[in-house]
């Protein structure tokens, strides 16, 4: 591959830098930034798609806008990649998502270009609002704060809610929607079919460009102004049906535009830059722009690992052999299970590829349903279904059921409705860092009565809570597993009951038990294994319920034991480990605690291995443990 | 006071009943039910105002659906007092809210009519979705779900999560949104402005009318009712100069209608029955409809407590020498501190009220925000506020708080911002109930990295507790106080800045220590007074915070006692106690622990002095524990 020219993109490291660049050369500086992004992630996987479809917004945005003392916040920040590299970091754009390199998302310790952290979706425009207002208030009537949100995270609640306040508000915000017409998988609802009616209206287009001049600038006579914004509401309302649902929410609505034509959208957020009061620009782009491959699969190339820059052409890990990942074990296995059980539904919020529902979406369509970006409404829409006997599957990220914790305790938990949570990406998740990792899960689901939370050893010990949570009368059940693969290649057993609440021996020995929680059970056994060798015989009890506890397992291990470690792949507050020391200490048994797990604070990006290492919850860390119990048992 | 005749209403227990009377007795029904509620409700306090609102409604709902086979999901579910009489509850509605009485919201194993049970607010369409969606697969195609949903309920983002994806499918689901511009207070935002806007131009509702027998019937040929459909679409935009934004989300909208013409509810009802799809009925209606006193001041009359059934006047407690609610030391303090500190601003979504913000409010219109039912805006825009160096005090009750956990774990924790937030009604909250009741908030904030939980034995150091989170550089703060009066009539002393994380000792003693938290210290230093009268001297200690934890006070304490018990007003599983279980555990403390608190249960209504009692977290509880344990040491 030859080496690319990066002429115009060499002279830009900050906003400055861009803002001496004319008409032609910010257009090639938006190929260039573009060709820098594919060349750079081919070998550093990363999210592609969505940031090769904001370069020429971004490139406009800065240009236009006074940053940072105007404010930028990116919806979710998958997107920000180009924002990143003409805001001073160019240079450590290939150390992206690696451990102490560049965060995949906004930060602001990262930069102060970087106004507000995003990696959730949805916070923009509540964010965005509250800046504005402290800048009206500080007196400040000139700065702008621009929120860029896509259609998918416009589903979700809170973008409304924050669109609810700001139409009544006279802020400085801007809110660019961002209508590519996918999130990470396809958009779904009533709200991106009324957007795909506006964008797709020719007609509709035509005139909304006619009355864009009179409509837009600001500068007519009063009357004038009014008959037009009349006129224009009720021509587009004739033509497309409906009519614009931000105007009802008293937003000015501006579009919908190319957001490839970097020329024109310099020139319309120019005007709009001056233009007081909560408004919002629709603009169209294209998710992958600029890549083949990617346009035309953005959902395979939302974040596609490696790939050839030239050709667009995924590097094609072998797998042959290698075990299934957890997420394709739960794919799979919905769909044996609904085959059997006509009451079994599946529900994802707007992650069926990211879970793998979409192997039942394709299967039993009437069956499964992706909500959108919808948290809470996924979470009270299954309790619906199981107030009237289904049996909903609804599986959401860990780091997102922490959006519907309310509904959990309030919809489901409080009716004891057999809604089946499975929360996959329990746990550290690796690259995507601290907005994402999955561990507060036990510690946040504890305190519900109701639940039972499971969290399996392995791949046939998902299967069978799986099955064990669709029989009659489970009640609220959580099952929670990790990012990535298992450790079977056989994977597919014929299914078991568990017996609720009871965990289970791997190994005896003496002196030391590990009573560990799901797939770390798995490092707690090789931990033990390398202990063996050092002449140390430990115990390992996969305790497959954090709730209830398998409360008699953990008496009959205090008679054998006189020290327990309890690892997990979560926050040690509240989590698993207190669980054991609260049942311990209310017993008053005679035995001794070690607790491993996340320590109390945010933990940063970086991949699996060294994240686990620096939470000290590898096998590594598990066996030093073990040691160092293991010389204070010799002392006595 | 005379006894009020119930002619018709003595006839009516059950829907089925209804169905008998003709439209001169559904009329004087409505009127009977109206003045029963007002006669219970007056010696037995409860929601009053939103309940005598949708008399009319609930009449016509069960005149016209088959309930309980049609589903009826009551959102928020305080207006349903009338639904409750009418469905087989008539003869208990007297123990309303009270100890093993009726509950005050639709509870699912109360009656077979009450379809879901509800309390928070918006999570109506989800529900009633989810049911009809599972009546379509079991292939009934006939049974309606209706939600029924005030205008205040609506601005809450799950409600349009709902909406997003009803729309898109064919599910039989009527939404009526019973618009009456009161949520608890007075409904704020875009929404609210829009739906003024519709329902106050007299114009647009004669036009209405006259579209209203094309558009609503579904029985004209398809080219006039695209026609009609198209043309109503139009001339409404042009009137209201918005047009509708639940057609935009492809909702067929039908109204506004009168929601107290019960005759015309029954007959448009009926229409609507038999039209399949998503459909959404806007009615307007009067909250505290046929009580002067109530519709003057619909705010207060919400839940007035006792008032007189003939006047409607408040029967006024004599509140002299009382100590204040922390609610209003809460109101009071914040003003005080926001006059010397410019960058104090206040948040509420949708309780001004409820927790004495509307003081801030009317003494600094421009600095106090009432955000709407939004918990998760109104999180994330303190987040935004406080990146630009406010200090928002956002004040969100303990339960509803449960609504924006992932806001404060992304938005606020993760960046450390310097948000305030205040949890009004922590612990038990008493009548209200399991979905009411703020017990999880220590448990589920406590593993949150970065921020500090405090939690005031009484007003002065809730004042103290306030002023210290308001100094620079304090970080994400947590205040949690309970519902109801604190314990000084003298409430309001000179500030004095809290050492973060240092709890202190109210009374030493022997052997035994109290560690307490909040204003369930109060009831320690009762149960040691009382201990001590019968020879047990036991210290208490206030430890103020959860987090962080006061270590170094812990180690002092086990140096000097043998025995600790933990007393708290929340849950037991992960809780407070927790946290000093895990502490002594980590470090192998010589040191029992016996920990006082919530158990693991959703608990029900009743009087405070009933819940305590039955929590076993009351004084006499804790006497009995102390008890209890001298025997032991007693034996030893």
């Amino acid at each position: 591959m030859e080496k690319l020219q990066y002429n115009v993109l060499e002279k830009v490291n900050t906003p400055a830098d861009l803002k001496k660049l004319n008409s032609d050369e910010l257009k090639c500086l938006c190929d260039e930034i573009r060709a820098y992004i594919i060349d750079v992630l081919a070998n550093n996987p990363g999210h592609l798609a969505s940031s090769l479809g904001t370069v020429e917004l971004t490139v406009a945005l800065h240009y236009v806008f006074n940053t940072p003392d105007d404010k930028l916040i990116w919806d979710v920040g998958h997107q920000a990649y180009s924002h990143k590299i003409i805001t001073g970091r160019k240079d450590r754009f290939h150390t992206i998502r690696t451990y102490k390199g560049l965060s995949g998302f906004p930060k602001m310790d990262e930069s102060e270009y970087d106004s507000f952290g995003t990696g959730h979706s949805s916070t923009s425009i509540s964010s965005a609002l509250g800046m504005a207002i402290a800048s009206a208030i500080e007196g400040n009537n000139t700065r702008q704060h621009i929120a860029v949100i896509g259609d998918g995270s416009m589903t979700g609640g809170m973008a409304f809610e924050g669109l609810n306040h700001a139409g009544v508000s006279k802020a400085n915000l801007l809110v660019i929607l961002n209508d590519n017409g996918i999130a990470i998988d396809k958009s779904v609802g009533a709200l991106s079919h009324y957007l795909t009616t506006i964008t797709t209206s020719s007609a509709y287009n035509r005139l909304k460009n006619k009355i864009w001049d009179f409509y837009g600038e600001g500068n007519k006579g009063r009357k004038q102004k009014n008959f037009f914004r009349k006129m224009g509401v009720t021509i587009k309302s004739a033509l497309v049906k409906q009519s614009n649902l931000f105007e009802a929410l008293n937003f000015r609505y501006f579009g919908p535009i190319d957001g490839h034509d970097v020329e024109n959208l310099i020139k319309i957020l120019g005007k709009l830059s001056k233009i007081q009061g909560p408004k919002l620009l629709h603009i169209v782009t294209r998710k992958g722009k600029g890549l083949k491959e990617a346009e035309k699969n953005p959902i395979v190339y939302h974040a596609p690992g490696l790939f050839d820059a030239n050709t667009g052409k995924q590097v094609v890990a072998d797998n042959d052999n290698k075990p299934l990942k957890y997420q394709d074990v739960f794919g799979y296995t919905i769909v044996e299970l609904a085959d059997k059980n006509k009451k079994i539904l599946g529900i994802t919020p707007a992650m069926p590829t990211g879970c793998s529902l979409n192997i039942m979406m394709e299967k039993m369509p009437n069956r499964a349903f992706d909500v959108g970006i919808a948290e809470q409404h996924a979470v009270t829409f299954a309790a619906g279904l199981a107030a009237q006997g289904m049996v909903p599957f609804c599986n959401i990220y860990s780091s997102f059921m922490q959006r519907a914790y309310d509904q959990v305790i309030h919809d489901v938990a409080l009716q004891n409705l057999n809604v089946v949570f499975c929360l996959d990406r329990g746990g550290l998740v690796g690259e995507d860092g601290a907005t994402h990792h999955g561990v507060f899960d036990y510690a946040y689901f504890r305190p519900i009565p109701n639940l039972t939370i499971a969290s399996p050893l392995d791949e046939h010990e998902l299967r069978n809570m799986m099955y064990t949570a669709q029989l009659d009368g489970k009640g609220s059940f959580v099952i929670r597993y990790p990012r990535g693969g298992g450790v079977h290649v056989d994977w597919k057993k014929p299914f078991e009951e568990i017996e609720i609440g009871k965990g289970r021996c791997l190994k005896t020995g003496h002196n030391i038990a590990i009573l560990s929680i799901g797939h770390i059970g798995n490092a707690a056994m090789q931990a033990a294994t390398i202990a063996e060798n050092l002449g140390i015989n430990v115990g390992v009890y996969d305790m497959r319920f954090v709730k209830p506890l398998d409360e008699s397992l953990i008496q009959e291990v205090s008679k054998i034991y006189s020290h327990i470690i309890t690892i997990e792949n979560g926050v040690l507050k509240g989590g698993f480990g207190s669980a054991v020391v609260e049942y311990i200490a209310d017993n008053k048994l005679p035995v001794e605690v070690y607790r491993m797990g996340i320590p109390d604070s945010f933990i940063t990006h970086g991949s699996l291995r060294e994240l686990h290492k620096d939470c000290r919850i590898d096998t590594e860390a598990i066996v030093d443990k073990i040691c160092e119990i293991d010389k204070l048992i010799q002392k006595r």
